[in-house]
């Protein structure tokens, strides 16, 4: 296989664009990525989306994407895995970068959400038709079992949820395409409305509109498009069962470490050598189970690190510095992909008032459903 | 790149399938191909689909079917390009075994259509919903400007047309998995309902439920699945604009050609050296501007092909010897697999009353929507 580096990125700002179609979303994001890599072509195109068809009306995104950027007649393919779509996409470019087929690929998500559709509807289409949705369970209802499960088992609490929010918060409010730069107190997410108990609304990612995407081609190409590239240096993906009361215990999140696991060992590094991650927080309990399961944090004791300061800016492994689903927000086949800009970034020291200091070696891990598709990225400086 | 084989096959029966849903049609193709060669594990899944989602409210089919494969923990996705999906999942599964990444990977197809949707407006999704949905257009609408376009421009008559029709009805009269399992005359083609003139009800592919999965692993260990495996020995991806309207001839399906391009100078192949085809016949003039793109007539002699016997079992070139979409059926996100399972069979020689004799270079094309997007893949008998 070939060493493949990312050496562009774009994306549009997160939030309610009522101004913006889908399309509208991809080629700004789309531009963004190949004007900051100077390139003007492409080999093919990976685009992440859960649910064009049921948000606007609108399927096959490849070629639509593909002619509105200009480039009729590249590949261009939608790749779906729920909330994991744009995680996906990445490691499809990966593979495709890596197996010598093509030179020069784009890896983008994109969402529009803020359409009209009945979002909570269409968001449940990514949990199992016939032993969840039948039964009237939706998103907040499987988090917080999950999170119930979580508390039962280990003694974490509201307030250890509470801090997850208040920290992405925090990072959030520093970076310029954020949904919502604003911080939150611990007071504030603990009296906020109740949604799905012990979950409130501030323990949720909003929905959101937006897109992102980022340029690979092989390493050793990548001084032709930038002086800084990044280097992907593994790729996990797993799969746990779909339906949530299926899974042993609920609390732990089973895709997310074994996709850890094979993207640790494609990249021959552990979990002490992560310096920045993005992990999926589309609720406060997911980032305490997602950072145990990535093995930041021991099981039963992800509750303590954002209260710890541990995950914070400044922290022993800063989770979330672009603000997380939380803070940033969630278009929700985008999130993988921006996720990949965020810690290219920080790689490169361009992250603003959000760096993580001297990072040269960052983590992504994207989710699907309640956990049962999960894409682990690792990135390593290449310059 | 490692060469790549075909070493098993499933599918169920194409229908009407009341009785079954998404997942059992999915796990009775793959349990097919995974048994057909003594297979017991898998790297990953590709699961070609086109809407899950507004077919049946079921997004997220990855850890679905890999879940009810009993293969949870599988990396495993869907992809999605309308009614080419299943072809961009073959593609996938190619480039992912292709790149090392994985030795035993399922691309597979599934769509449930009969299930209560509005099937023309979940189908119409896949053409442009600003510039063609939100007018009312549909794709028998869509396949009748092109048929008009290729009459006015080459002469090509209604007779043509239903031609197509009828050679692919008499070879779908041999296939147990066909839906169609009967023979019609030119004249009863041509007195069947208008649809969307001048197409007619059996110019046109039926709504059909099915799946289908094919087992691929590198050539080089092939050896320990099948004494008899087919070698990928190319593949071809590329798109058109979405819009029918923004190309500069209807008649043309140049993302068809390009793939087509692209597919032959992988596999260092030309059009003369195929010997058995399935092409993607969702309407009968698509068989004919299909034919042509992939260089087996001329330009603006496509019409003739069918009447001459040219792509009739027996002709020089027999195209849809399955039965095609029009007899066979048209599960859209299946139909790239069940094209390649069809070629897989005659390059084995296991075609019963359809083999082309003697065929060891094989191609199927798939398309989505009016021809925006298109995959080639090209087959050699590997033993």
């Amino acid at each position: 296989m070939r060493e493949v580096a990312i050496v562009g990125a774009g994306m549009t700002r997160f939030g309610e664009l009522w101004k913006y179609s889908l399309r509208d979303l991809f080629v700004e994001a789309a531009r963004g990525a190949l004007e900051s890599a100077g390139a003007d072509r492409l080999d093919s195109i990976y685009v992440g989306n859960m649910s064009g068809g049921q948000f606007v009306g609108q399927e096959h995104l490849g070629p639509l994407c593909a002619d509105h950027l200009g480039m009729a007649g590249v590949a261009a393919a939608r790749v779906e895995s729920a909330c994991a779509s744009g995680g996906v996409a990445l490691r499809l470019a990966y593979l495709d970068v890596a197996s010598g087929a093509s030179d020069l690929v784009l890896a983008a998500g994109v969402e529009k959400m803020n359409d009209g559709a009945d979002v909570t509807a269409v968001l449940a289409t990514a949990s199992d038709q016939e032993n969840e949705v039948y039964h009237g369970i939706t998103f907040p209802g499987l988090y917080a079992m999950i999170a119930r499960a979580h508390m039962a088992a280990f003694g974490t609490t509201e307030e250890d949820l509470a801090w997850v929010s208040v920290k992405n918060h925090r990072h959030g409010a520093k970076n310029p395409n954020a949904q919502f730069r604003r911080e939150v107190t611990v007071e504030e997410v603990m009296a906020s409305s109740p949604v799905a108990a012990p979950l409130r609304l501030l323990h949720c990612s909003p929905v959101t509109d937006g897109a992102a995407a980022v340029l690979l081609c092989p390493l050793s190409e990548a001084k032709k498009y930038t002086d800084r590239p990044v280097k992907i240096r593994g790729s996990g993906f797993a799969t746990s069962t779909l339906t949530l009361a299926d899974r042993e215990n609920p609390a732990v999140l089973d895709a997310v470490q074994l996709a850890a696991e094979r993207a640790y060992k494609a990249a021959g590094v552990g979990p002490k050598d992560i310096q920045v991650a993005e992990v999926h927080d589309c609720f406060s309990i997911a980032e305490i189970c997602c950072i145990e399961a990535l093995g930041f944090a021991d099981r039963g004791r992800g509750g303590q690190a954002a209260r710890s300061g541990m995950t914070a800016l400044g922290g022993k492994i800063p989770v979330n510095t672009s603000g997380g689903l939380k803070s940033k927000g969630h278009p929700v086949g985008t999130t993988g992909v921006a996720q990949a800009i965020e810690i290219f970034e920080q790689l490169r020291g361009d992250a603003g008032e959000r760096q993580a200091n001297g990072a040269r070696i960052g983590l992504t891990q994207n989710m699907g459903g309640s956990g049962a598709s999960s894409v682990v990225h690792i990135y390593e400086r290449g310059f």
